[in-house]
């Protein structure tokens, strides 16, 4: 199973395969005492923080700045001094030391795969992968497909495109690595979707990978051009990641009922995938933290001090077999609440059991970026002829997230209008074009009167999305 | 290099690697007596003749048809009276034997990745490659780009989508397995021409995949965006597949001076990928025929015999490694001229010294879609109130190919139009709709009065292609 259970980073046996009836990959260690997987996770935690100190100048110089040294590491408590990975402080690092940052861990012609965020802005963030983290990436994720029911009979359609987002990826290394039949479709050219509804009535496909939002999209479109996606499709596994929404329940039950499926959430952080380490099993009572791929902690949001079982908290994240780009204690921000009630399933691993509901911070994402209110307020106020007050609607259109920014007008624009008419169009462009080049999405800028957005005391609620992610 | 030399189908060493200096990959293979290669061609020939007879029923059928038994075959001229296979025919074997056809010569679970044609119409034509091809296929790749000077320090981003097309996928693998920094950007997403031009800046790849016309629009582009792609790009070796073009001297001398690279042509058919064995070395002579991984005859487009070097004809090929989908004698329609004078390269393979320059039929290439004039005139006669005669112009803007149909409408049509003179509107649009479910592209159609456009006496030359495809 591990060519070298001592040694670190492990080294997984490609030829391994439990028997088809067994419920697990790794028996022994999912169902394990978690007191005694502790000490396991615990030696990779060591390995893995003892090689980051040791290649990387950005770890070094934090954790010299923090009194903290690897070999003063002897328990999770002291292990929870290290402070926190921010996603700005690895974008801000990378600017300083491009194009990998100082995190890079690897010589960087060992570099195996390059893949990044989006980040149209001009600022993404660059993702690199080593050959032999990309073999465990493998190992990992067959292990969690196993988990949820996947087997080498089963054919897999990856509904989601190809390029620098890594969720497609590691599906097919995945499936590659379990001798699933793989149909790597991709999705998001144009006229792909209808394409894609002949392909899966004509293949026959039994998993599906890609987004929520994608997989109820298709559906729809199935219906209008005279499919039934109960009848004419054959997906018994979807499983899905890059959005909330399939932890959802009702989101879940219209998977589900739309295609006689078990609708599987999976997620974490760009930063950290292709290793996909929270995941539900087959029983899907929330997602599992896989602890001995990936050390997941969650966190109070105010103190960052570790939350107990039964409470809700930030999930912070730490590689434990990455080579190239490891991340130690990051923070995602996302909003879950972790248990450690048994599931069904016997795995002894904790348990997000309502996934992820929200944010700890005001940030959103739109077609795939992130955005926070901070940043639409500010690429506004670099306008002149901007209010004061401003709003953010978001919406979805089929598969597609609208973006409208409410945002009042000046009064000495208020007083151009009558003898310059079109005065308010250019501001809207110009508003449009800043929000652009700023948050790197396109929306639609509505320009009310001054005054007429209401003020409140408090933090002012901007941001109003009727997308019901999280509902 | 080998670990079955006697074997079949061959299982190549996945560790093995030249020397960086070595030019060739195989030297012996490469640059033996093309008389003793033949020998050892001949051997898989027979074995991969022997194989498809005894698994698939579509070639078993054909062969007994023609009084051909595998047994029967010991020499090249034997091997001559193998039926040719068309296009057509495999994918009307695959209507009658959905999906993969009776040609699939593994068992359907065992099938590793599913690709196909795009073909919008409803009726593509669906690959199946089973694991252990798709490693030859890695190692098959990484013979022929160390060929054309890539080696395992280089970077390359793939420029060209990933989804049913074999192209992008074929130079991953080949990329993998030479163990370069792969950066599979893919293409085709709105917006992500630009988004690549920052990353190329950022990553400095120093490889290129993709087709020759994204290539020449990217550079546009770039310069449109303030880069100089001489300058703020690396590439030193940039590949295409998937259109002509980088065999043309005009275009591979533009494609050279914008980048400051060397451009290196390659090519077969879709049936045959991602097994690309028509490929250039770093000399650029014109692209060898790789004849022990895919067996290439020319043959004359009337008689079907081997033409000479020297002359012209229509490339046929035969696969010499492939379990899960193999075509023996598959007729390309491509014209091309061979020659086996020597490269001073040194490898002993014949050479199409001018790469593809044209179709021995009348088939076009649109958008990736195969369209042929019988099939727009089957359309246009479908639908009531088309004249006589029509003509076809192929333009291309930047990277899009626009096809435009000219139809008269008849005398009928004519008689109507003063007291209806919507009927032109209405009459044009039910034209682009039936194209577009006949052939699978939208057209544009310009309605012309009857008996304007020439008749000839001989075949109509009603294809106008301004694309400059093969110029």
């Amino acid at each position: 199973m591990i060519k070298n259970p001592n040694g670190w980073p492990p080294q997984y046996d490609n030829e391994y395969f439990p028997s088809p009836q067994e419920r697990y990959w790794f028996k022994d260690m999912e169902t394990m005492n978690p007191v005694r997987r502790d000490e396991i996770i615990f030696k990779k935690l060591k390995a893995q923080i003892a090689y980051a100190y040791e290649q990387a100048p950005f770890y070094r110089r934090r954790w010299d700045q923090a009194g903290i040294h690897p070999e003063k590491i002897k328990s999770f408590a002291d292990f929870r001094k290290i402070p926190l990975v921010h996603k700005h402080e690895i974008r801000e690092d990378q600017a300083k030391n491009p194009p990998f940052g100082s995190y890079l861990c690897i010589p960087r012609e060992q570099v195996f795969r390059i893949h990044g965020s989006s980040g149209t802005t001009g600022k993404p963030t660059a993702f690199a992968i080593g050959r032999d983290d990309w073999e465990r990436i493998g190992n990992a994720h067959a292990r969690i497909m196993w988990g949820f029911g996947l087997r080498p009979r089963d054919s897999v359609f990856i509904g989601s495109f190809f390029s620098l987002y890594l969720g497609s990826w590691g599906a097919l290394a995945g499936a590659e690595r379990l001798r699933l039949t793989c149909f790597p479709f991709g999705a998001g050219l144009p006229g792909q979707t209808l394409m894609a509804l002949r392909w899966i009535k004509d293949m026959q496909p039994t998993a599906f990978y890609g987004t929520p939002s994608f997989a109820l999209y298709v559906a729809e479109r199935a219906r209008e051009e005279g499919f039934d996606p109960l009848k004419d499709f054959n997906f018994k596994t979807m499983f899905f990641s890059g959005e909330p929404g399939a932890g959802i329940p009702a989101t879940k039950k219209k998977i589900e009922e739309s295609y006689g499926c078990k609708c599987i959430d999976l997620g974490t952080m760009a930063e950290m995938t292709p290793w996909m380490t929270n995941g539900e099993c087959d029983f899907r009572t929330g997602m599992h933290l896989w602890m001995d791929i990936v050390y997941t902690e969650l966190v109070n949001p105010e103190t960052k001090e570790v939350v107990d079982y039964g409470q809700e908290g930030v999930p912070v994240y730490t590689h434990l077999e990455r080579t190239s780009h490891p991340m130690i204690r990051l923070y995602s921000g996302d909003l879950a609440t972790w248990t450690n009630e048994p599931c069904p399933c016997g795995r002894t691993y904790p348990r997000l059991p309502k996934g992820m509901y929200g944010r700890a911070d005001d940030m959103f994402l739109v077609r795939g970026e992130n955005v926070y209110p901070s940043g639409v307020e500010g690429a506004l106020r670099e306008v002149a002829g901007f209010g004061e007050e401003f709003r953010i609607i978001i919406t979805r259109e089929k598969a597609m997230d609208e973006l409208i920014v409410q945002a009042e007008y000046s009064k000495e624009v208020a007083a151009k209008v009558k003898t310059n008419p079109q005065i308010l169009e250019r501001l809207k462009r110009e508003m449009e074009d800043k929000l652009k080049a700023r948050i790197g999405v396109r929306g639609h800028v509505e320009l009310v009167e001054y005054g007429k957005i209401e003020r409140t005391q408090f933090k002012a609620r901007r941001v109003i999305d009727k997308r019901d992610l999280y509902k």
